[in-house]
């Protein structure tokens, strides 16, 4: 999906939310848990519930990847069922030498069919590469993370700026708001006015809304620009709504209810 | 496998080689290329050939990834194949905020049931605390990587010191030489002293021998300290040493060479 497709979808649903399929099986609502198929089961239905509100899907790899070969089958019938008209995340926070990236692109990109992966910065310019020449395809950069740990690396001082800000600034000269997004998360908010600055034209994938504590309406008063140039993710506020029979509904009603902020925004 | 262990294997086997499993189909020798299972079939042929001469093997999971659910097969079938002799090291490259990371850790310790996994510092503590909570388990942060692009933030200066070395300073912190260990690129000979004397008693995992040109003796001479403290990854050098039907062979004798080399050194 490329920039104007995600722009258009934005504003025809008046939403830009990305809702995370962090399905940790131990959280499943008591209806499915123990079934057999019960996390693809899950996915389905909330994907289905979710579809008319959110414009994307990510999926955190690492809540599959616990569960070996089992869990990447679930991962790919899950990115086969999310529907066309949605942009696809992978969450792999990958990176390595050059040659090892180019395989995870081709992992992510063109085995799985993902619109866009998640890269750390850490390893520099041939370890982000690999995954921007994919022609259609995107680069969400770690910039300024959502946890605590954020202060340990991102938030020290490089010469006169913040280590984020230095990855930011040079990450950007190697792509475009074409094929290039960032990692902001959602706690950073006295940061967003700043960051916005240093990338006007950027999306912004920001995660932290919900379990993690982040407001909506700060960040996209702070943080949006006139294509919104936002996907705000939530993953346990949304799939993780109820843990009783109505886990469907209220799915759809979490995500319905952000989509009704986020319209106002639009 | 704890690290008294792993001292002794190094001492009884004179070699801290570890064997990087980073298996391009596309490199395959003729006699293999395009027949069913021929990436596992190589892998175990390697491994047999290999044993003898070194310590550890090293599985890279974007080769194995860019496959999708087959590949992941074939890394587990890879992984059960390597003798309990041997250290295992996911070369995964994980980190992620605090209740993914434990899914990855999941995924490589206990599913996967690797002693060891490298894992990405950006995005600070919480990322990197929950691999190093299991037991008789390693965590290899990047440290120094080997790769060009180690120019752009790891050498570059933080307050008084490169932010390589404020990741280890402040990583080295967050566990113990027992259970934590850090990647040092085999091209970054000028920096070893120096690396050496800021953590004098951790293990170093040192890639970029071989087809990146670092020098082993280099190393040896300069990082090892009184129980080696090292383990020296040859990739390509190694599994890839002949595309004829001497592969196998060929292998071996790679793996044989770097083992009588390191010898003198132990």
């Amino acid at each position: 999906m490329n920039r104007s497709e995600l722009v258009n979808r934005i504003r025809s649903t008046k939403s830009f939310l990305c809702v995370g399929l962090d399905t940790d099986p131990d959280k499943l609502p008591a209806a499915l848990k123990g079934k057999k198929d019960a996390v693809l089961a899950f996915n389905k239905a909330i994907i289905d519930a979710t579809a008319p509100y959110c414009v994307a899907y990510k999926i955190n790899t690492a809540f599959y990847e616990a569960y070996g070969v089992k869990g990447w089958e679930i991962m790919e019938a899950t990115k086969a069922h999310i529907p066309a008209t949605h942009f696809t995340i992978a969450d792999a926070k990958r990176g390595d030498i050059g040659n090892t990236s180019s395989q995870y692109a081709k992992a992510f990109f063109d085995t799985l069919g993902f619109d866009a992966v998640t890269v750390a910065p850490y390893m520099g310019a041939d370890s982000v590469r690999p995954f921007l020449e994919h022609k259609n395809k995107w680069t969400i950069v770690l910039g300024l993370t959502s946890n605590s740990g954020a202060a340990d690396f991102e938030l020290q001082k490089m010469g006169d700026e913040l280590l984020y800000e230095k990855v930011m600034r040079t990450v950007r000269s190697w792509g475009s708001p074409e094929n290039l997004m960032f990692v902001v998360g959602a706690t950073q908010a006295d940061s967003f006015v700043n960051i916005r600055r240093l990338l006007p034209d950027h999306f912004f994938l920001v995660p932290g809304v919900g379990a993690q504590g982040g407001s909506l309406s700060e960040i996209a008063q702070k943080a949006r620009n006139k294509e919104t140039g936002l996907l705000v993710n939530a993953s346990r506020a949304v799939i993780f709504a109820s843990s009783g029979d109505d886990y469907v509904e209220a799915a759809a009603l979490a995500a319905k209810n952000y989509q009704i902020e986020m319209s106002s925004f639009i």
